[in-house]
C-alpha cells in the first residue's frame, strides 16, 4: 500500500518545522549497536497550541517521507488549530530522511532493525523526551495514523497506553495485515468501486484483460507492445506478468485514491478517478485501448512519457497492491517479507482482474531470496492481538466504503471506546485530509464525530492526571 | 534478587513432565540469526485437566532453572487441582538449560538475546502453540509468577491480553525495578524485619558492623579473618567492601525467605530465619562472633564450610540484593545491567547496614566495563508502562509484610480488576507456596481469594470465548 508522488507545497508546509531527534537504534538487544544512535526526523508547530496545557497530536508516521503524509493530512493540523494542539509528525525509522544507516541502510543486515516494534518504541520515546523538553508533561497525547501509519497508531493504544490516551486510526487493516480475513477481499473490493460505476466498467475491464491474456497466449508480443505503447516489446511470460501487475496497480491506486476533487498524493489524480477511469473503459470500441488509457491516468497523468517502460513504472514486491519506487520501497518491501502479512490475491472469478496468485508459499520463497528472511504469517495475531481487542481502549477505526483497504480493518463498533466510523463516500483515509469544497457530507460528519470523541479523550485523561498527582 | 539452592525432590515433582519447546531465538530482528531456533524447557502436568476445557495455568519463568521455581509453587498445582487446570512451568531464556547458544551463551555479543521482551515473546508464542498443540484453542489462560516471574506476568498481561486472561503477580517490583521509588527503601525495610522482631537485635546489627567497620580503618585484617573465620585475611578496601556485601546478603536473604517452616529454597533455612538471627546476633556479648553467626545461618547451613571465603560465596553484580552464582547469575548480572533497574543503597542511617551505595553512574560504570551495555534506567517506565496502569485490568498483586521487596510494588488496589492482596506475615510470594500447617491464617487467607478471583477470570473468558465464537 506504499504511496508516492509530488509533493505539493501547501499552506501547512510554513507551519510545520523540521527536526531531528537522537534515537536508540536498537531498543531491543543492547549488544546489537554498541549503544548507538540515529537522527530520526520529524515536523512540529506550536502554532495553535496552548503552551503547557494543551494536547499533543502526534502522527505516527509511515512507510514514506514524513513531508508526504504531513501535507496530506489537514484535518490534523485544522483539529489542533480547534483543540490548541502541539502537532508533531514523526517520520518512521528508515523511511525519508529517517536512515539509521544512511544509504547502508537496506543492506543485509543493517535492515533487519526495521520493525514494527522498532518503530513504536522510537514514537514512544520520542514522545517522552519531547514532553520533557516541552514542559509538557502533563499534556495528553493523542495518536493518529493513516493506511500502516493507522495501524501503528493502533498499536501505541495497545502496547504504550500509558504514553497515548487515545488512537485515531484512518484507513488501518488491522485484520487483513495480521492474515485474517479472506485474501479475495482486496481485489474484490477494488472490483466493487468500479462496478458501482457501472457493471458495464467492470465487465469492460475484465473482457480487456481477457483480450490480453489471448493476445498473450498466442505470443503476439508485437501487437501487445502497440496497443499498449510499451518503450520495449515483452519477449516472455515474465514480461506479460510484469504488465498484468502493472496495469492491476493503476486500478488499485485509483480506488484507494478515489477523492471527490484532484490530488497529489501519489502523482497527479483526477477528481473521482475511478469515475474517470470507467469513463475511458467505456469511451471505444477497442478495450485495449481503453485499457492503456486508463493506467495511463496513472503513469503519465502530465502526457509527458511517451511510452510505458514495464519495469520502471512499476516494481512487483512481496506487496501485491504495490510497494512504489526508490528507497521507502525497498524498506516496504522489507516489511511485506517480515511482519506485514499482504498475501493477497485477484483470480479473475471474485474480481476483474488476471488470476494473479500471492500464496504464503510464494511469499517465504520470494523473502528467502531477497532478504534473507523467513516471514512470520501469523506474527500480528500474536503481538498486536489480531482481533482479541477486548481489552483496548479510546481507539476510533475510521474506514471509507469506498477504500478497498477498509474490509480489512474493524468495520463495527466493538464497545463504547473502540469505536467504528464508516464513511460511504470515502476512499483511503480521506477523513485525514484537510477540508475541502467538495467534501461530501458523510467526511465532514465523521471528522465532527472523530473532533468531539478526541476533546472527550483529551478531557478525560486531563482528569486521570489531576486525580493522579 | 536472584534465589539459588538445593532443589528437593518434593511431592510434585513426579506430576511434572520436562520437555522442549523450539522457540525463535530474535522475534524481533529478522535477520539477525538467520531464522535459527533454540529449545526451550518448560515442564507441564495434565493431571489434573479437565482436558480440551479447563484453564491453562502457565508459570512465566524467571531467573534460574525452573525446577526451582515449580517446586516452591505448590499453590498452582493445589490449585490447578481444585479447578482442573493444565499447568506449565516455563523456564525463561538463558537459564536453566534454555539457554539460546549453549555455552557460549554469556559470550557477547550473543547475551544480547536476553532481554525481557523477548522472554514475553517466548511465553505468548509457546502458549499459542500448546494450545494448539493440545486442542486447547478455547482454554483460559492465566499466567502465575514470583518475584521477577512476577513482573513477568504482569507485563503478560500488559502487553498480550489476548493470549492470558489475567495475571497473579506474587511479590512483583514492578515499581521500584523501574526506578520509582525512594533507592533506600530496599534496606531499610529488611531492617525493620529485624528490628521488629526486636529494636535491640537492630541495634546489635548496626553496631557489630560498626566494629567491624572500625577493625577495617585500622587495617586489623589478621583479626578480621579470625573473628569472621574467612579463609584467607582480607588484604584492601576491596576485599572489605566484598565482606560488607556478603554480610548484608546474609540478612537480605533472611528477611526475604522469613517462612514460618523450614525451607530449601535457597541453600537451607530454618523456620523464622529472620526471628533465629536476631536470637543469634543477641546471643552474647562479642558481636563481631555473632554477626558472623548471623551469616553462618545462611552460608554454612550444614555446618560442613570449615571457612567462609570472601569470594566464593558472594559475587557482587549489577543488583545489591544479589545475583547468586553459577550461569543463572551471570544472566541476572546482564539483565540487572540493562533492563532492570536496581540502584538500592544502604546509609547506616536509614537502615542497620554500611554505607554502600549504587547509583545510576556506578551502575553504568560497571556495566559498560563488565558487558558493554550502556543501562536505560528508564525503559520499563516507558516500555512496561511504570505506575501508569490504569488501562489494565485482571492483575493480583500479591506481597507480604515482611518481603522487603513488597514496597517496590503494587500495595494498594487500584481498580475493581487491579487488585492488592497484602499478607501481614507473608514474606517472598510465599502464596505462590504449597499448603504447610505452619501457614498464617493471612496467607489462607491470601489463596482463597487469589483462587476466587482466578475462577472468575476463567469464567468471564470463557463466555467472552463462547459471545466471540
Amino acid at each position: 500500500m506504499k504511496l508516492r508522488g509530488t509533493v505539493l507545497t501547501m499552506s501547512f508546509r510554513p507551519v510545520l518545522s523540521e527536526k531531528y531527534f537522537t534515537q536508540t537504534m536498537d531498543h531491543f538487544n543492547f549488544n546489537s549497536m554498541g549503544n548507538r544512535t540515529f537522527l530520526q526526523r520529524y515536523l512540529i508547530t506550536d502554532k495553535y497550541w496552548d503552551k503547557g496545557h494543551g494536547p499533543i497530536f502526534f502522527y505516527t508516521g509511515n512507510e514514506g517521507d514524513i513531508w508526504e503524509f504531513a501535507l496530506n493530512s489537514g484535518f490534523i493540523l485544522e483539529l489542533a488549530n480547534q483543540q490548541r494542539a502541539l502537532v508533531v509528525f514523526a517520520e518512521h525509522r528508515y523511511y525519508g530522511k529517517s536512515l539509521p544507516f544512511g544509504k547502508d541502510s537496506f543492506n543485509i543486515p543493517q535492515i533487519g532493525l526495521l520493525t514494527v516494534e522498532q518503530a513504536l518504541a522510537d514514537y514512544s520515546i520520542m514522545i517522552r523526551e519531547l514532553k520533557k523538553e516541552l514542559t509538557a508533561t502533563q499534556c495528553p497525547v493523542i495518536v493518529f495514523g493513516g493506511s500502516y501509519g493507522g495501524m501503528l497508531s493502533v498499536y501505541m493504544r495497545l502496547k504504550y497506553p500509558n504514553v497515548v490516551a487515545g488512537a485515531l486510526a484512518a484507513s488501518a487493516p488491522i485484520l487483513s495485515t495480521a492474515g485474517l480475513g479472506d485474501p479475495r477481499q482486496f481485489f474484490r473490493d477494488v472490483t466493487a468501486d468500479f462496478e458501482s460505476v457501472s457493471p458495464k466498467c467492470r465487465d469492460a475491464v475484465r473482457e480487456a484483460f481477457h483480450q490480453l491474456k489471448e493476445l498473450a497466449v498466442e505470443q503476439e508480443y508485437g501487437l501487445i507492445q502497440s496497443e499498449f505503447n510499451l518503450c520495449k516489446a515483452p519477449s516472455s511470460a515474465q514480461d506479460i506478468h510484469q504488465l498484468f501487475g502493472l496495469l492491476r496497480n493503476a486500478f488499485t491506486m485509483m480506488a484507494m485514491m478515489d477523492y471527490p476533487y484532484p490530488t497529489h498524493f501519489m502523482g497527479n489524480m483526477p477528481a473521482y478517478p475511478v469515475k474517470v477511469a470507467c469513463e475511458t473503459m467505456l469511451s471505444g470500441s477497442n478495450l485495449l485501448t481503453n485499457l492503456k488509457n486508463t493506467a495511463g491516468i496513472l503513469y503519465n497523468s502530465t502526457g509527458a512519457l511517451m511510452c510505458f517502460d514495464l519495469y520502471s513504472l512499476y516494481v512487483e514486491c512481496a506487496d501485491p497492491t504495490g510497494c512504489g519506487l526508490g528507497f521507502d520501497s525497498m524498506a516496504w518491501d522489507y516489511q511485506a517479507c517480515t511482519e506485514v502479512n499482504l498475501c493477497f490475491e485477484s483470480n479473475n472469478v471474485t474480481d476483474m482482474f488476471p488470476p494473479m496468485t500471492f500464496t504464503g508459499e510464494e511469499r517465504e520463497r520470494y523473502c528467502l531470496k531477497r532478504w534473507s528472511v523467513v516471514p512470520r504469517p501469523d506474527w500480528f495475531q500474536v503481538q498486536f492481538w489480531g482481533d482479541a481487542l477486548s481489552t483496548a481502549t479510546n481507539i476510533i477505526f475510521s474506514n471509507g466504503d469506498l477504500d478497498p483497504w477498509a474490509n480489512g480493518g474493524v468495520r463495527k463498533t466493538l464497545s463504547s471506546s473502540l469505536i467504528a466510523i464508516n464513511i460511504p463516500e470515502g476512499a483511503h483515509h480521506l477523513d485525514l485530509r484537510g477540508h475541502n469544497d467538495a467534501d461530501p457530507m458523510s467526511v465532514l460528519s465523521a471528522r465532527k464525530t472523530e473532533a468531539d470523541i478526541i476533546a472527550e479523550w483529551v478531557k478525560m485523561e486531563r482528569r486521570r492526571i489531576q486525580l493522579s498527582l
